[in-house]
């Protein structure tokens, strides 16, 4: 047990935001690192949107809308009425505050990579946590529906999810290289734990952990891997999670989020669809196989979920987030936990 | 006399807003063409920015901010406390909706051209008379200093024009072809008159005028070429005008006003310095030569100049437009003195 050690946090927008947050409130600077999904990253106007970098970096910040759930507190929408009035795209919202974000790292990439910019607005923003993207190469996920393909926030704004979910391909992710810090994180001798953010596992989690050797350097290592369940009282808090996973033909509950898990391991090439789940709840594990899980952190409301947990270990806890202390009290449950692993 | 055809103006910013909005208000759609400066159009924060065009733009659409004399009315700063807070560049004042037009524009200029993308803002916003960009290549006015050539932002923001004027080049100025719409409106058999509106004669109107033809075109045209000072009482009434031909060796006065234009004559580059104007000044016009300028209004305050007008034409009004009121009466008043011209 290393309890002293470095954390490794994978996370999504929101929800991974929140985790993080509570993490970064009880860990020195050293002993976290987030490293954030950027398969939700879009050009719109011109510009280099980053939706779950800023999700975390704002929330980090004490920056972010609480009320809301994304973007900037005290945000104003001027800019947007503008964009409107000129004929401009106004389906996808940006904040006033929010377009600075946008157009200073737009402006940025022309010299600097992604990691090395948010690291600068990081700073910038009294934030002493290191906060990675998870690739400085572009990776982009694409939702195939039953109206065809569809690019991350065309699924997600546009169509606000409705169309029927079939699987998940994350464009360019072959030739993706996981971020530097990602890679000296998962090689630190001093790592203790990773730590799976109550993000979407789909939308989030997997680009990351579908970069090339990702999944293998973190089945290598010694050390615990533990997931936050996004699901409470089979729904999601937020977002689509629990949509896409019964359109997949899995539940809404811990035991749902552990067969996705297991899908991971199936599929080289990143995509996860029908075809992935089947054939992973199909395929024993092989004498001696890590699963790519130790540890679920569950909510009460699905505390009957511990009996058929096999050999994950399982936390139950209330895992809601609705303020900073409940981040604090999660992130301390979930370190705790990870040192009774 | 042709008192029903089309008025071409040529503007800069701001003063020349001013009067392009009393002519939009006085005159039909299709008899009026503005043609604007885009010699101080520069790259920021990755956006193309035209300050002329958008001043004229917004003041026709009755969108501009009469108080702060730029940018737009109910303008917000958000983005950039944002930009500042993120360490990017603040020194150039950017409000939420004037970024949207930015943005836009930086979008639309992958596929459109300047002119286009100006046509279509000032239709979405309600603007029935034609304004155009006086080119779509780039065209820069450079101010040769003595702290060297500063791009023309940087003088008039950065340095607040400080920095001592020796000359002004238009770089680009050579391949830069007019605007289609400026061509044809030169060529317009209805054309009635050219006014050349109270903006500064050097970084609004020289650009506009040294684009390639343009000066010849104009000669060769037999309407009136009609100049408004923009000089009351020996000063500018904003902006740097007064001091930039106090520091060529002229006073800013209509015969400073009119020394200037003579100057434009001499230099075929473009290039307007000390030695253009002592040339100017020491070269007698060749008989039956043309002068640039036919009419001037000058303010009450410079009347006395009326004496020493010699053979150009002088109508004496007040010329300072607080309000939409004096914008339609200089306007007026303007296109009466053409008339009698």
């Amino acid at each position: 047990m290393n309890t002293s050690g470095h954390i490794l946090a994978l996370a999504g927008g929101v929800g991974g935001a929140k985790l993080a947050s509570g993490l970064a409130a009880v860990l020195a600077p050293k002993a976290l690192t987030i490293v954030v999904n950027t398969g939700d990253d879009f050009e719109h106007l011109g510009l280099y949107i980053s939706p779950d970098v800023d999700s975390v970096v704002y929330a980090l910040a004490g920056l972010n809308d609480p009320v809301r759930g994304w973007g900037l507190a005290n945000e104003t929408w001027n800019a947007m009425s503008a964009i409107a009035r000129l004929g401009g795209p106004d389906w996808f919202a940006l904040g006033d505050q929010d377009i600075a974000t946008h157009l200073l790292r737009t402006l940025h990439l022309r010299t600097r990579t992604l990691s090395e910019i948010t690291a600068d607005f990081a700073r910038r923003l009294g934030i002493v946590h290191r906060i990675v993207p998870m690739s400085d190469d572009p990776v982009r996920s694409i939702i195939e529906t039953d109206i065809g393909p569809l690019p991350f926030q065309d699924y997600f704004v546009r169509h606000r999810c409705a169309p029927r979910f079939i699987a998940i391909r994350y464009d360019g992710i072959d030739r993706a290289r996981p971020a530097r810090d990602f890679i000296a994180t998962l090689e630190d001798p001093d790592l203790r734990a990773i730590v799976l953010c109550p993000s979407n596992p789909l939308l989030s989690l997997r680009p990351i952990l579908s970069l090339p050797g990702i999944i293998e350097r973190l089945q290598r290592r010694r050390v615990p891997v533990v997931a936050i369940s996004p699901f409470i009282g089979r729904d999601a808090i937020k977002g689509p999670a629990a949509k896409i996973l019964r359109e997949l033909g899995l539940s809404p509950t811990p035991e749902g989020l552990l067969a996705c898990y297991a899908s991971f391991e199936q599929s080289r090439s990143g995509r996860v669809g029908h075809a992935e789940v089947l054939q992973s709840a199909s395929t024993a594990r092989n004498h001696g196989e890590r699963p790519l899980i130790d540890g679920l952190v569950v909510d009460r409301s699905d505390a009957d979920f511990v009996t058929r947990a096999g050999t994950v270990a399982i936390h139950v806890t209330d895992t809601l987030m609705r303020n900073r202390d409940d981040q604090i009290r999660v992130a301390r449950e979930t370190l705790a936990f990870i040192d009774r692993l």
